[in-house]
């Protein structure tokens, strides 16, 4: 059983207010809060409509109106669960380092952080102004991904001064993507979807890389996170064929 | 001046049942309606909030009450427009062959429209079954690369028996990416989002390839758009290679 009450200021995480408050985020779907659970993240509340089991803890039963209620997806899951927040931990020097600055839309975070994953990079820098992971949209987007990276929230210029890091910013009329070369502590810096890099970061940049054009297309630049991706194939491949 | 039955009418267009008995599609935005203008597409409705001109056409002023019930989009945009849907053209062979088999996301298609346009692809095959590009979630997620792509809607395996075609299939258990080659009249086969290629594509398949993983990532598989920008990122360096 769960008191109305306590069904509303779950249904509150949506928010980040409330999940700081709380120090909980809520993860929907069986697959993703399988994924958080199997992480060691801490489950806190395990909802479902129908019996349910995960990794030992029964679900509580709720009607499909509570679900409604608790659910931040357009189609409600069948199971809703609240982890603990994580404990903040270091940041840590990667192959491939990148920092986000400003990335706003929870779409494009959720996709960088899956990105991330399947790369093999587990600490992500994000701005202050970068939108938080733990929104449920991020969430849904990174599809259980969020669960094996690390996103470190910090003001980015301190933090390339305390792991001595190079900016290397990423735009359209950088240096070509296969003739640049990024040192052994360079980070790759996103910038947001809009505006691009910031001021405050742009001053520190001393290259810019971009991916080549073919052709003259109707739009200005790729979707950032797709930018992300095609940027990691290939700092990745060439990894792989130094390993080699 | 418009009339209510009018605006009725052109509102449906979101629907392909419509945009077909209408030949008529819908565009919203500024920067959208410009490139499909400039493109040479017929427009036939253009209506503002405020008095505009695109291309020498003066827009019909029309009340943001009425722009509301035009727009598929969540916030309406200050300029609405309705073009001839454009004549079937034949496809053309491209320095990469892409075929979509059932591709069901309309932002998913939006954005490899644009990955296209990027790489200098202006013909692209797809499945019956995949979803219609003058959708208005696929308009607006290509960013006017619509304008720019041809989409050809056809049954593929006659297709890839008209052009000669070679289907290479992509998935997570084919050759690396970067170990393949793929010959001059091959075609890239990217699936549905969930099943993956048909069954009926797959038994024409020789050669399935995939993008390396490393580590072991939550998900099982990248985003199709993703993997489309990714790989046609890899193929276009080493065309890009051989030219020099």
């Amino acid at each position: 059983m769960v008191s109305k009450n306590e069904l509303k200021q779950l249904a509150q995480l949506g928010q980040k207010k409330f999940r700081e408050q709380r120090g909980l985020f809520p993860v929907e779907g069986k697959k993703a809060i399988t994924t958080f659970h199997q992480n060691g993240f801490e489950m806190n509340y395990f909802f479902s409509l129908e019996t349910a089991q995960i990794g030992g803890f029964d679900a509580t039963k709720i009607a499909v109106s509570d679900m409604k209620k608790l659910s931040n997806l357009s189609t409600p899951p069948n199971v809703w669960a609240a982890f603990s927040l994580p404990k903040p931990t270091h940041f840590a020097l990667q192959n491939i380092n990148i920092a986000l600055d400003g990335i706003r839309n929870p779409g494009n975070l959720g996709t960088i952080i899956r990105l991330c994953d399947w790369f093999g990079i587990s600490h992500l820098l994000c701005s202050l102004d970068t939108v938080d992971c733990f929104n449920p949209k991020v969430v849904q987007a990174s599809m259980g991904s969020l669960a094996q990276v690390q996103l470190h929230y910090v003001d980015l210029l301190d933090a390339f001064d305390s792991y001595d890091l190079l900016p290397v910013g990423t735009d359209t009329n950088g240096k070509n993507i296969y003739d640049a070369t990024i040192s052994q502590n360079g980070v790759l810096v996103m910038g947001n979807e809009g505006q691009g890099i910031s001021e405050k970061i742009s001053a520190e940049i001393k290259e810019n890389i971009s991916i080549p054009v073919y052709g003259t297309p109707a739009a200005e630049s790729l979707n950032v996170a797709m930018a992300t991706g095609i940027i990691l194939a290939e700092f990745s491949r060439r990894g792989r064929a130094t390993q080699k």
